[in-house]
């Protein structure tokens, strides 16, 4: 019971699964039951396709059935266009794979969700992805006999958040789903992770949807298959990071420096390195409370990554969902 | 019959009924039937309150039966923010008067619709007016007992254009109608005039909903109280301009100019001067479309004055919608 | 005397001397004296390369002695990615033959100068190059020694517009000159032309630098060798239009139109098509006077090319000059 | 020796000569020497009037002999803009009295330079502060005798940073200032704080100048008046923190908690607390390198709270300079 208190709290911290299989390892005996993952290194890119198989990997790791995949790029961060150029193709090959697992076929009608606030850097994530996402479900509705093939009906929509419109952006969704009756929902969002060095470096591809607490934007309300009655595909960056899991990241690395240091690291870091992992970060928090609502904190420079990103998440979602697209110039059909 | 035409075709040429009527009585005897029409001037604020009260005026205007107030302020060319405030003051009380002829209840529950792309500067109006806009309707859903007296419910969305989302715009509020329930729709529009001169300086309250072909964004679908089921306000500002009635304007500008300076203008003007004022638009037109498709124009400053402009929309509408808001001092709940 | 002020009036309306020279052979009896041109088409891009050679020439058309190169590729206006990759390379290119001209050397420090307004969308060409030109002066300056080969010192300044700093921007420039000695120039102006089609898909490059009134900011002081003591070269792309050569063009087509449908187009025209071209231009322009300050125009969409159009330049200088920037895919090194 | 290394750190953590002062009292024994400060609270706004006297108060600090101002209001976090208005009044008031005791004349002719970088939002307070601002400095060079009394010559500019212009900022106002042969020089530069509830909520008035390493960008030469040969009035607002600062204070901040809680604290944070301050940073610091070149961060809704605040130094800096502008009305003056 206790640990799965403790589990809960890590979900606040990470909306990586990624992070939190990490997590959950150095924590417990090492591999996990119920969790299977399979990592790749392709050129600077590391991909990890990981299955939470059932209830005993769920709770192991604090994060839903499902599939998971993740592509760390830390590169990312030099801004090399080559680069980015390759990470789009991997994505699109990545998500074109994972929409076969699936069963989606090739002629689903998509809508793609982009959350968060435009007005926001690091929660401007969604938005930019349907700014850059190449829609044709109108030619479809239009003049449906003059499509060329190769295409499939994709609409994209950014629903705000609820501080602009004063309504829950799932809401939004419901609404526009019952009445454009799409096949699939791709959502985009912004998340937060444990560690700033992930920060627009790592996508995650899941078929989880998004639910209520993830993401920055603070959702009430989830976007999932049980809601909008129709499969959601969840592709998160983490753009954010709370300052409660920097300081906790960073007593634990003190904490392991002093041990190395010393032969008995007892008494030196005592009662915090005793203390259970989650009433640490409690304690953590607690501290930092007085300083404000908000303990989300962004690196300075997130302006000039996010729009990056954001053209790599679009030009791979119009490459895979597309076949006229080419996969091996896929940036090419992006604005 | 033929004047009919005549006047469908101004349409396509200015959003606002004000400029319709002034060409109707330009090119009829005078005053209007079954259109009324007050002018008020207020320190650089022209106030005309008009209302078309039967086809025969509908016909005669080539506009709605409905009832319409203009605010004309051209000292918002310079920046002025103490103008800017009291267009915003005057703004509210307009529009808190034109809700109670309307018979709109203080506590009806409203949502306010941005149409337009916000990466269009000339089309952002809409989608800066919401973000601008205080909402409350999300208190009223989670806490109905804590909100203090003097609000109403008010939501605010920006649905995007076809072009970005797939979807037609009016398809989106229609969805969000059907989930969200309001009393009142309020859509802000970025229009198109016969003038340079009134863009970005003038604003237009109208009854009549949001129609197919207004305003910049070629809609295919309007926003009105037959497709909605609740009354819909249209808030308007020209921003930009056609290419073709510039070159009219300046034509029938070139033309008096002759006739003035010649006894005979006759001549001289000819066949130009004799055309039925549609017919020349249309040849205006066939001249200019080897230009491309797009001959919306606008002021190379556009930037600086739009978002001043939606800023005086948003106050107002605080007020105007809130007793708590007091209406003397509006800006300052706007951020 | 008469035919020189017509000239020059034909100066304030085009900034190109692609179109000043189309203008002076229609007007004229064919090709021109003291001018060469030579023109190449290229996959969708026309290249002209002019000379003007003498007095002559210059007289003719209304502009500088110098050596002149456009580009013209109308389908920029597609946002085509493909095309803007071409484009750029094919821009380095002759960029890189124009310096070659000159005798520019390879090791030639160069300063870039990104003109007009951050602020203003159409005037943003400039301080958009500049943001994605790659700067190495610094390394150079700090650690001359581990520069890599291939490349040069280039720095790159944006000094904003007078009515934003109170300063001449070609006093800013020569207080930086004076202090950082490059040995050559190359400033970027947004520019105006005549014809809408032009905007946003034509770029000229001139070796005549930039003189007072052109481009669109009204500069007073122009940024020449002469005043700066190093060879300046002017990059410009049309990005508005004066609202009166729209009209201008537009009675010209008319008048063009009705004499192909009469024998006798004399009296229908009349005094309009006797008027000398510029006395009707600067009819048109007094017509036009009362609308206010301002009649540039721009398309409403004005937006979306100038980023791409910004980093086709950026891109373009980039590989020209720098060695080892390579020139078949110059977009990669430019964020 | 040892001591004065310890100060040097600091200084690396806060540019905020008040937060240098606070640490200095918490290590040492109360009241510093040569330092004098007050405090006057005034709804909402603390102003704390601090005078570093001599080499021993300088020391005591690790800052610069010279007068500070610092407004700290933490309400500015609201988006209040009546609160955001009375800032402005205050500011203007602080900093004309600030001009008085530096026997600034009303004539002085004053360069307003912005420093930092218009692409990173919590870099852009300088160049936001610049575009704000009222210039006058044209006016005085091409009609001296039509400016009306009451205005002073301002002129302001935004030299870029580094990474982008590849020269040195101080160089570029170096250059300018040889040229423009400015008075006094008013810097806006973006700061790093401790805490990050001081982050764009403070507002600090130095007459000390810009120093190399202040500020976000790392300068590396200073704007001060040894180089400008003028007076150097710097302006500077807390836009991000370094991580390792938030680390550190909340170990001392937990150190402060187990102390609380324990009679015996010795054992529990023991070699931590044990270690003087800067050796505790450092080793915070090493810890976490690893996580990339770039620790500062920043609230995720900066971009919020950043055109806010340069609104307030604009509008303030408008009434301060010109005794035409209304103290009373600030805001109204600027766009």
């Amino acid at each position: 019971m206790e640990h799965e208190l403790d589990l809960r709290q890590y979900n606040v911290r990470t909306d990586l699964a990624l992070e939190a299989k990490e997590l959950a390892e150095v924590g417990g005996a090492g591999a996990l039951q119920g969790v299977r993952a399979e990592t790749v290194q392709e050129e600077g890119i590391t991909i990890t396709r990981m299955s939470i198989d059932n209830e005993i990997g769920a709770r192991a790791i604090g994060k839903m059935i499902g599939q998971y995949v993740t592509l760390e790029v830390p590169g990312l961060r030099n801004q090399d266009t080559v680069l980015q150029d390759r990470v789009a193709t991997v994505f699109a090959r990545e998500f074109e794979a994972f929409l076969q697992r699936l069963g989606v076929g090739k002629n689903a009608n998509t809508l793609i969700v982009g959350l968060g606030n435009w007005n926001v850097t690091p929660d401007a994530l969604g938005p930019l992805v349907v700014e850059n996402t190449m829609v044709t479900r109108h030619y479809f509705e239009l003049m449906p006999d003059r499509v060329a093939p190769g295409y499939r009906p994709v609409s994209a929509v950014a629903p705000g958040v609820l501080g602009i419109t004063g309504i829950e952006s799932s809401e939004i969704v419901q609404g526009i789903v019952q009445r454009t009756k799409p096949d699939l929902i791709i959502a985009i969002d912004a998340l937060a992770s444990k560690a700033i060095e992930r920060v627009n470096t790592t996508i995650q591809i899941a078929d989880t949807g998004i639910h209520p607490g993830s993401g920055i934007g603070n959702k009430r309300k989830g976007l999932t298959q049980q809601i909008l009655g129709v499969p959601v595909i969840a592709i998160g960056v983490p753009t954010v990071v709370y300052a409660s899991t920097i300081v906790n990241s960073c007593i634990e690395l003190l904490s392991e420096h002093f041990k190395r240091q010393t032969d008995n690291a007892g008494p030196i870091m005592g009662m915090l390195q005793s203390l259970p992992e989650n009433d640490r970060l409690q304690l953590v928090r607690e501290v930092l409370q007085p300083v404000g609502h908000d303990l989300l904190v962004t690196p300075k420079d997130v302006d000039q990554f996010i729009e990056d990103i954001a053209n790599i998440i679009a030009s791979g979602l119009n490459a895979a969902l597309h076949d006229a697209v080419d996969s091996s110039n896929v940036a090419a059909y992006t604005h």
